[in-house]
């Protein structure tokens, strides 16, 4: 991939601890903001992006041109309307879009690659905490994340209670099960495979781990997506041909179509990146955090939350948004609850889904 | 993996003629019996075996040294009664444990390789008729197959209608579906993504696409098991230490197996049969083969049906049963069906449900 100059950025003014007992020195922070900050600075909302998004929620994506992806929430008029909050969303650590992460250079001045620390959900959300610091926010409007970034929003209501007034995790856990560590360790394992990994050490060669990248993005993809969104999307129609080939080219379009989501993957990430934040998210267990149990996370909370879940998400289920409901109501935090009725499994909360707007809406404006 | 001699193999006597066009000369089926055949010869069960198993369902396999994959089941006195019946169990073609598949030698005395014709599920059904025809075995008592075992005796009911009188599908499909074939995409991709499978010509060469194959595995794995029964398995249960190690070592347990899986898995599979078999299970659909109606496949069938599903199967889940059954229904033909409870997922056939055993035996005796 190419390298990426964020449109803004800057460097904490100091060391980030981890989770792991290191620290990482000079670590720089990409971001993208959109809308004014008040002047009493009440009207910030921070959105925290999933494993393989980046801070370009609602502007142009800069290497593949394509548009934020999280436009048709985020703008002015829209949901979460820019034309009056200030809409901040940042690269997390461990990442490839401008944030430090292994491509980054060590004190060294060569690039971390595996020697980059290994760092967790609550790590990232440090990044994003030094980074509201540096901004002088001191309490959000509002936190909003869906998957990975609802991790986040939760991580940030737990561990940081004063600096949201309102918490909104969609399509979220709060603990990483057996099978989501199994699908990540796959990807993993995928990468890894790849000669062109070189234990990590692959920035300036000539080639990378992509084709271990596009499987690894390739089997992801998969849990994203419903059995019965892959059926009405793609059934077991054939690709650009009338009857089966009898060879081993992609003759299904749901085969064509995952092939397309690997390698246009592979343009846009760096293959360490995905190990590290895959590994964040199978560390991420917020009961164990604190104590082993989930209520005692959110004890210390005055926030209001939102959580959301869709019906067709077997990534991260009803029940696990349950779970973190149950444990909120254990703790006295108001919350609100809602499962959506959605075909797109757990893509969901980045399609068209008119119910999620409405009630993002609704919690946001509240 | 090492060469194997099957402890029983024949050559059909005919080409096989095959559903690309093609058709193969000197088919050699690989295949193990137990059992007496009666005088009359009416006492056969053909037992069709799963994508990644063998003819070795009552007996130590040759290379791991492992109880056959069903002895559970198969065996003086248990359900399948080898006292009573005589069983076969047959290698498919495309496989690698003896019968003709891609990593045999073709004409010219080099290994097929990716000149192996790609065959359909049919076309397997094809190889073990011709074995009947060898064997003098007219009519089977019962065909018994789980998972692409299903397929297998599915087919041999829509095609060969007169060869079973009873008909035994488990933890099946009559057609892959678009996830399906998505999973099964991925493992083909994680395969001709590792440089070591040459395309396909790796047969004498020190070294083989074991990586490749070992992450196919594994991806396909998590599909043979339930998020419930893995979470009761290993849950987030740490392997062989008190803490995370902050590195990228199999922290969990469900990694450590999960690799374990996929690097024993090379030991006995051929990667180039991987390919050819997931192929054929992503061309099956039943219906497709006669006409579009799925009851057409069975309008000639005399045979009496048994569809067994578990609950807990994502992979073939019970709506997939279903649709057989309903098809079977309006065709008229004789079926009982039956979802059972069972934790662990696809893999439920293979494991210990004692409601299994019990339904199954009174369909062989009734």
């Amino acid at each position: 991939m190419a390298p990426v100059i964020a449109s803004k950025s800057l460097t904490l003014s100091r060391d980030l601890p981890l989770d792991s007992g290191q620290a990482l020195a000079g670590v720089q922070i990409a971001f993208e903001t959109y809308g004014e900050l008040a002047e009493d600075r009440s009207n910030a909302i921070l959105i925290c992006h999933a494993l393989t998004g980046d801070q370009y929620v609602a502007s142009n994506h800069p290497i593949t041109g394509k548009p934020g992806w999280w436009e048709r929430m985020v703008g002015p008029g829209k949901v979460v309307d820019t034309n009056r909050f200030h809409v901040i969303c940042a690269n997390v650590i461990g990442s490839c879009m401008g944030s430090t992460g292994p491509a980054s250079n060590a004190a060294d001045g060569q690039p971390y690659a595996m020697r980059f620390p290994v760092i967790t959900i609550r790590d990232m959300v440090r990044g994003l905490v030094g980074l509201l610091d540096e901004l002088g926010i001191e309490r959000l409007h509002t936190v909003i994340g869906g998957s990975m970034g609802g991790m986040q929003a939760l991580s940030l209501a737990a561990n940081w209670p004063e600096r949201a007034a309102r918490v909104l995790a969609i399509a979220t856990t709060a603990r990483h099960s057996a099978q989501n560590i199994a699908f990540h360790e796959v990807g993993r394992q995928a990468i890894m495979a790849d000669p062109n990994w070189r234990g990590g050490d692959y920035y300036g060669a000539e080639t990378a781990p992509d084709a271990g990248l596009a499987v690894a993005r390739m089997a992801a993809h998969i849990t994203y997506l419903s059995e019965e969104g892959l059926t009405e999307k793609f059934g077991r129609n054939l690709q650009d041909r009338d009857k089966k080939s009898f060879g081993f080219d992609a003759d299904f379009q749901v085969e064509s179509y995952l092939r397309y989501q690997g390698s246009g993957f592979t343009q846009r990430f760096d293959a360490n990146s995905y190990l590290y934040i895959t590994r964040a998210m199978d560390y991420f267990d917020l009961a164990e955090e604190h104590g082993g149990k989930l209520a005692n996370a959110f004890a210390g909370s005055r926030a209001r939350f939102c959580v959301i879940s869709f019906d067709s998400d077997w990534l991260y289920p009803t029940a696990q948004s349950r779970h973190i409901v149950h444990a909120l109501n254990a703790a006295g935090a108001p919350v609100s609850f809602v499962e959506l009725s959605a075909p797109f499994g757990h893509d969901s909360f980045l399609l068209d889904v008119p119910a999620l707007d409405r009630v993002m809406k609704g919690f946001i404006d509240g």
